[in-house]
């Protein structure tokens, strides 16, 4: 389906909030918006200006159903590019159903999912990548995945790909100038080593761009911790702590229910998700016992392993941990610092053959948790990515990244080729498979109704 | 505190929508509304028009925290007569938690729940039965409840009042007048008949609203029917036939939570509330262990009592079930017509002894249930009051509407006795004490913060 040329006849419309609250916001958008808020209201629509809000009542079979104000925004100054309405009533779920009734038997059609934000990309409002950052910027709930959403959104991305398109296309270019007049020896052409130099660029800045997708998923999902040790040390103690004392963000809003992120928490700014690996026996042979099938499985799922401990641990001990963490960040923390008369004693010092970051806290009475989380933060910290650069976090651009690099790479090794003749015409070819891989992120070309139903179905009905 | 008068100086703001969706509604009132947004978005707000909207950037730190849209309002003209602002985000609880504390930072207030409206009821925009109506309306599931709180909200209760208060007004200055000048016998004085008549008119009015108290308390609440009888005789099954075909206005509207309203339902525009009674043992002499507790519990809660049965029961059952819900609508359905295999066979028959009526159907089919919705909507008719009658539903105003028929009562009482002089003093007192109770409903006169703080802390936070 293509951005241009491309009118809906159907208006179409969806509570836009959640149900429960103050208020409900229905929205609608398509060309007959107006006119059939019109026919539910108390008042004319044909005069509104954009822009402009207005009181009114809604009438359901003659009876008052709301006392709503409605939001008039005109094509194409409005999020989907259409004329829109946006009503504003009483947060009841019975004037919601019945809004969204009397709208349908006045003409509105029942919005799909995404609906709305599909409409803004195929009026040419947001590209694809765009529209996809709206569905992130909605589900974020860390600092972290808010910023990376919002750059998506503001365009960042896709002006990278912009840039990599002119770069491409300049090769490409300079590569067919070659091989059009690759027989008239008279004709300067561009140097071969500056093609491969530009290839390499574009190469790295794409790879660049695939290897933050580990982590964009972090940020997005959560950073899998897992909190490992021995019955009775006090693990559920400390998930606990590490989960309320940072639940601002859920208990300052009212009405969230906490089930949903019952092991996720945000510290400092990022989302951590707790990998709970309660009911190890207690053993004096611990790291043996350790061993059991869930807890490597917790810790083969996540980035960083808490080892929490309540007694200095024997040397081989701390060897079996090393090993099972190998490819981990692993904290160890010693925990009830609480029980013991003076921090100085033996059991609160470091064994020498540790390298790792050691901590003592008291999960009971939060002594050392702030330590502890700044260390979590600090073990987050992905080394490979420059402060301000570009993070994607969606599978399909990532895809399309790699696939984009198989190619590359072919180019990159055909420009290193001594019989440049030979393979110019497959370079070429190369080159328009990159463009094509770059264009599908951002939707620039003919993007299947498939691939498009694939990406709005994500999306909450609404928006 | 007096509705007049009064001038806040603070700004307040509160997440207006349920967390969640595709939008979020900040909602902002008070002087400081439009100057605290224009310190948080990317555009002066000083030149802005009344009723318009804004696109704009709302910044964090320097960074875009979201692409809003701001509705802007101006004294007197908004919800609250204030002037107001209502931010439209993207439905992220970070991007909400965060502009609420921008928002703070800038020099607005957190809202306490109901605290636009407590600011709409005192500067005078609704009177105090007006804002309670908007709860109501906010908690409305069912067309009934709906209707009960708009038309309060509309000020029919409103109007009621003032016009029995018209009527007081007039007895009082009646009976005053023949106080004031009794010893001028040449004066005409009303006809203590039709002084008599009035009061006893006021009487009826302010009995007909305190009485349908009943009535407004099963319309929010929901109606509440028991299903009683055997095990195995298909209880659950009716039951979950019952809520399921009845879950529209729920399972319309994405992400409603269905736990909240397990075993309530919308029938025929009227709330029912369906009380479990499953558990009961089979036994050839069912009623006899029927009289176990909860049995007797669920039918003294409920106002109507299904009676389910798979069988024709004796004439001794039927009795004894007559005199257990002598007080309530008994209605009896004999369940698992579908394995019968002639409907005209005797077990599908009424028995002569039954009054009350009988219902077959099979709950695992379907068959017959539209005409058992059908008839538990008839019983819940209340026959008592005229179909365009105001009903009250808030134990506030039904106490003030029985404390004023206490003192009409001897209203009547001292017009019916045969020395007006002596009790026309204490007439007209106990006249004034009517008056002030209902001024109370209204909030017409001095309301105690006590009595503002227990109606609006039952709202939600951003109404």
């Amino acid at each position: 389906m293509s951005t241009q040329d491309f009118a809906f006849t159907t208006t179409i419309c969806a509570l836009a909030t959640a149900p429960g609250g103050a208020l409900h916001i229905i929205r609608m958008s398509g060309p007959q918006s107006l006119e059939i808020v019109g026919k539910i209201i108390d008042k004319p629509t044909d005069r509104w200006q954009p822009n402009s809000l207005h009181y009114a009542h809604v009438l359901d079979h003659g009876h008052v159903l709301d006392e709503v104000v409605v939001s008039c925004y005109k094509a194409p100054h409005s999020y989907t590019g259409e004329d829109c309405c946006e009503i504003s009533c009483h947060g009841s779920t019975y004037i919601a159903h019945r809004l969204l009734q009397v709208l349908a038997d006045n003409g509105a059609t029942m919005a799909q999912p995404g609906e709305f934000t599909q409409r803004a990309f195929l009026n040419g409002k947001l590209d694809l990548s765009q529209a996809e950052a709206v569905a992130d910027l909605i589900a974020s709930k860390s600092k972290a995945a808010h910023r990376m959403a919002m750059n998506q959104l503001r365009g960042r991305f896709s002006s990278e790909l912009q840039q990599l398109r002119e770069q491409l296309l300049r090769l490409t270019s300079l590569l067919e100038l070659e091989l059009d007049f690759s027989d008239h020896e008279d004709l300067e052409f561009a140097d071969r080593n500056d093609l491969l130099q530009l290839a390499t660029a574009i190469d790295r800045h794409i790879s660049r761009l695939a290897m933050s997708y580990k982590a964009g998923q972090a940020i997005k999902e959560g950073i899998a911790v897992a909190i490992v040790g021995e019955t009775n040390v006090g693990k559920s103690t400390l998930l606990n702590r590490l989960l309320k004392e940072n639940r601002a963000i859920v208990s300052d809003i009212h009405g969230t229910t906490r089930d949903t992120i019952e092991d996720t928490t945000q510290i400092g700014g990022l989302t951590f998700r707790f990998i709970d690996t309660a009911g190890l026996r207690q053993t004096d042979d611990a790291i043996e016992q350790i061993g059991i099938q869930r807890t490597h499985e917790a810790i083969r799922r996540a980035s960083i392993v808490i080892w929490l401990t309540d007694e200095r641990p024997a040397n081989r001990q701390i060897d079996e941990m090393y090993t099972l963490t190998a490819d981990k960040t692993l904290i160890v923390v010693q925990n009830k610092t609480d029980l013991l008369k003076d921090n100085s004693l033996p059991a609160c010092q470091k064994p020498e053959a540790w390298t790792c970051p050691m901590h003592f806290i008291s999960a009971k009475t939060g002594e050392g948790i702030e330590a502890l989380e700044h260390a979590i933060c600090q073990a987050a910290q992905i080394p490979d990515l420059a402060p301000d650069q570009t993070i994607i976090s969606s599978a399909r651009h990532y895809h399309a990244l790699v696939h984009a690099q198989d190619s590359l790479q072919r180019v990159v090794n055909g420009l290193a080729n001594p019989n440049p003749i030979v393979t110019n015409d497959l370079i070429a070819e190369d080159l328009r498979i990159v463009l094509q891989d770059l264009a599908e992120i951002t939707g620039g070309q003919i993007t299947p109704q498939e691939t498009l139903n694939n990406i709005f179905s994500h999306f909450c009905v609404g928006k």
